[in-house]
């Protein structure tokens, strides 16, 4: 279809991933509200959704940047002129290096974390040959045992900051990731509780030491409720709130133990059936390369299919098995499904169909996707 | 790097694909060799590697013609002059119809397969409209039930045919996707011959009735070699040979149990360690978004860490386990690995380097990569 604004979004070319503006825009604005309230700021995830005009409309809902995994999403959005970005992972080598500082003059106000003192030389050095100023947030291993510090190596790097005069330390980042999808509401609060609490007496120490120390970063969509009680904490990482999957919506959340309905699945997926030779069930076109392959089992969203279950056949392919008491969709039929797990899946488009009451009303260019680098 | 051709590829930036283009050469020469050797011909599918330039390096090596899986593919590869192109599966739907049309213009040898009387009929009127004929060949469901019909449907097809003279029936495609992993060669080698039997019980009866029917395609790299011992069989559709991956590497092969090595693995993924604060494991930056978790484990490449053991670490990390005589890797060193599964993960990336003698001597563009439609 040549312009599909003004369609209803069923009458799109399939598989292709579409976002509910309403929902998206009650996901960014319930978040928001949550955290004001809670005397947080939120500094939203683009890992999730990989999409500047997104990153965009949730620092018009208040966020105050926006966070990324790698240094070639933080290009996108340095030039699409997205201030105050935070690198959530570790820019490491000489050509992420140089990336880093072509961004770094576009975005002077990028925020990096480092957590190995090889690493921050280099940086400093890098940084210093430019007569530029780098931010950093010292990245802290509070469990997920992926990147970050110890406390005790933190507080070692902290003091070695007097030797990088071209890094400003301007505080910590602590994400509990291993915890995000624990089933049970109760376990993940103990857990991240105890998680956050080794971090903030990492904080209170940098604090005493009279470092400047203000930005204490950390959280996601699994935990956001609960480490808002953090005191010391003073702003959240949350990504997935956004969009959606299947992933988070099974998980225990504060009303219920099997489902999180805090936020509701904006971004949905649409198949067509390409095959319906076979009794009980159908095959679609989106296979591994358009539904990615993690988390929990996708849902099938078309109302009159509710109960069928979608499961993966093959790369281009997914089967859909229907209940006895399912009219069998035919070849051509489009059907929604919630995703798998968003940021996977949302990597594998170059766009979103953006709808109000199921019309097209726009298309945002998914311009991080691929940047992996 | 801006030109990286004449470097080193270690000197790369990370997550990347690289192709050994000798071994790539040596995989088509040698697949090429072995089918003219049967008396067969080669149309090796293009939805492993979603490259224009490497499908035409397949036609200079002596195919006949490239596969590919959606109609989306098609348009790029008759966009760039290839020539004999067959889709796979069905084309269903108005949107995919046009689409269809307007490659079918472009690329008038086009082959396409259909399965469902009502898509064949839809097909002729959108084909006979625009005063064009279609190829098509009878998709035939062999065991995999996932598109295809059964020798009965594409009978009654068949019969049909003549109610659809813009249809040009050329003949079959029967593939047996859910066994081209089985690890024991012999029992492939038996479920193969069987599944192709049945479709060659078609092949004859269509012949018998003075249908123009010249065309049997079919087969996978874990059938390849038993499958041209099916004498009526005149096509193969290898795809992952040309790359190959952990996942076929794994499988027994007519000479080795639980090795298949007819093919070496072209593709590697390079990816660089980010995090080195744990005890015998280093976090790399490449997870769900460079290296689709799917398949077999990846395989360590690089020599020195023959041994370890690649875990995903989330969306953007990998865990590379040492093992205890291995020399810890360093913030910013480069590791490769052969990947899970070839197809999914080549389309999270949007080129390949190649290499000779591990220097980059050219780059080619991932061009189908994305197209899911």
């Amino acid at each position: 279809m040549k312009n599909p604004i003004g369609h209803n979004k069923l009458d799109l070319d399939t598989p292709c991933l579409t976002i509910d503006l309403d929902i998206l825009e009650e996901n960014l604005r319930k978040m928001q509200d949550f955290v004001r309230a809670a005397g947080k700021q939120l500094r939203p995830h683009a890992k999730t959704h990989k999409c500047s005009t997104l990153a965009r409309k949730q620092i018009e809902t208040g966020a105050i940047g926006i966070c990324v995994a790698k240094v070639s999403e933080a290009e996108i959005l340095a030039t699409q002129g997205i201030k105050n970005i935070l690198i959530t992972g570790p820019v490491a080598g000489s050509h992420k290096i140089q990336r880093l500082l072509d961004c770094l003059k576009k975005a002077p106000s990028l925020l990096l974390v480092v957590d190995h003192p090889q690493n921050a030389a280099e940086l400093h050095q890098a940084v210093r040959k430019e007569n530029l100023t780098l931010n950093i947030l010292l990245d802290l291993n509070i469990g997920l045992n992926r990147t970050g510090m110890s406390p005790g190596e933190a507080m070692a790097m902290a003091q070695q900051m007097a030797d990088w005069p071209a890094l400003k330390l301007q505080g910590i980042q602590a994400y509990a990731g291993h915890i995000q999808h624990l089933p049970s509401h109760a376990e993940r609060q103990r857990i991240s509780s105890a998680c956050l609490e080794k971090a903030a007496e990492v904080f209170h120490r940098l604090r005493k030491m009279g470092l400047s120390c203000n930005i204490f970063s950390g959280t996601g969509t699994g935990t956001y409720d609960m480490d808002v009680l953090q005191p010391d904490l003073t702003e959240l990482q949350t990504g997935s709130y956004a969009l959606m999957d299947a992933e988070y919506a099974a998980i225990g959340s504060s009303t219920q133990s099997l489902r999180f309905a805090d936020f509701r699945p904006s971004l949905t997926l649409l198949t067509s059936v390409v095959s319906a030779n076979q009794k009980g069930f159908v095959t679609v076109d989106a296979g591994l390369k358009a539904l990615y392959r993690d988390g929990a089992s996708p849902t099938i969203a078309t109302p009159s299919l509710a109960g069928a279950q979608y499961d993966w056949f093959g790369d281009e392919y997914g089967k859909v098995t229907l209940l006895p008491n399912h009219t069998p969709p035919k070849i051509g039929d489009v059907l929604e499904l919630v995703v798998s797990h968003c940021d996977p899946t949302v990597n594998l488009f170059d766009c979103f169909y953006i709808t109000r009451q199921n019309t097209v009303v726009d298309i945002w260019p998914i311009d991080l996707r691929g940047k992996c680098q």
